[in-house]
């Protein structure tokens, strides 16, 4: 399966493609191909330090769309309105959305825009057949990153499409110690994103860092 | 500490009282007295064919509140206001919702008062010296009434007054296996109670029973 990450030089975008990588083939996605590039060689030079083989380009972000079987969204949420109106290609793809849109006052609180969720924007932004899914939403940026400490986190997607869950599913299940779990129809992504500002704040309040969670 | 538990007799308050009555004065408060003091003395009898000590005692609701430090809505949702609305004598106290406002159509989902969540609208109801905080909302029914086997989970503890946060923080940490954590202001509640219905759809649909979450 590619895997084609949207803003694959940032800080999430970038700790997934390492993540991945070494189990998908992985197009790295940036609004500036070179970037991209740079990312990508940096990327398989680590892994290769690390005896890892790694699949990975770079490109920018409508060749990102039109090479993957999955595009992954890993941007900001103040950016992905203006991202996607510049690209094309979504008609029946699966578009995975990492998204929280959270606001932060003497705390991180849930800030989602008129449609309820990050999830809903994006599926009113693409086109109809585009088949879109939250998962990873509650994964912090550094634990990605960190490759030597496994993600021991459980993932929850959703996502109205049952086929394109499944691949989502697998593709969470197919990275060490990931764990998903479907938590209903994209409507309920609001829930899911909401939990993201919870982890922040308990890290904050609690002198932790890059919480996630497990269902159990 | 003499914990007064509002709706004793249902399904979470009667859980509640059998985990917190080995380790703290219980007060089972229902709307009759009658069947508070059964149910306290079914728990009684439960503890002691398993060899611990419980100091329950049934009351009505208004007793429960006058006897008690804090004070536990163990009460649905939708009966919360009427409840409240009959009783007095809340000033000071410290008072700890549990209570999650949750909606059902194909998947369950949060569905908060205009307050924004049960936390906040208890607020309101009740006078502004009360001192509101959440905590245990992320714990199945079931879970605190299968005794035999430990409570693992994370519970987020919200709410304004430092002082009385830290001793709902205790109140929690005095139970095994179960660990508080500090999730912010009582506004940040919303997000805490609608992790619940995460947790009811992530049963339904991956073939689960009673749910609940670690931070980690």
């Amino acid at each position: 399966m590619r895997i084609g990450i949207l803003g694959g030089t940032g800080d999430i975008g970038e700790g997934m493609a390492l993540r991945l990588s070494p189990h998908h083939e992985v197009i790295i996605g940036s609004r500036e191909e070179q970037r991209a590039c740079e990312a990508s060689d940096r990327m398989v030079r680590t892994l290769q330090a690390q005896g890892s083989r790694s699949a990975c380009t770079g490109a920018d972000n409508q060749e990102a769309v039109d090479e993957a079987d999955i595009v992954v969204l890993a941007i900001p949420f103040r950016h992905v309105a203006i991202t996607l109106q510049g690209l094309s290609g979504f008609e029946d793809k699966i578009v995975i959305s990492p998204v929280n849109p959270i606001g932060r006052s003497d705390h991180f609180y849930f800030a989602p825009p008129p449609e309820g969720s990050a999830a809903m924007q994006i599926q009113r932004l693409l086109p109809e057949s585009a088949r879109i899914c939250t998962a990873f939403n509650n994964i912090a940026a550094n634990r990605w990153k960190t490759l030597g400490e496994p993600l021991d986190y459980s993932v929850a997607v959703c996502g109205d499409d049952p086929q394109a869950k499944r691949q989502v599913m697998d593709l969470v299940a197919s990275m060490p110690n990931l764990r998903p779990f479907d938590a209903g129809p994209l409507r309920a992504s609001s829930m899911v994103e909401s939990i993201t500002p919870v982890l922040l704040n308990i890290a904050r309040l609690n002198g932790m860092k890059d919480v996630g969670i497990q269902f159990r």
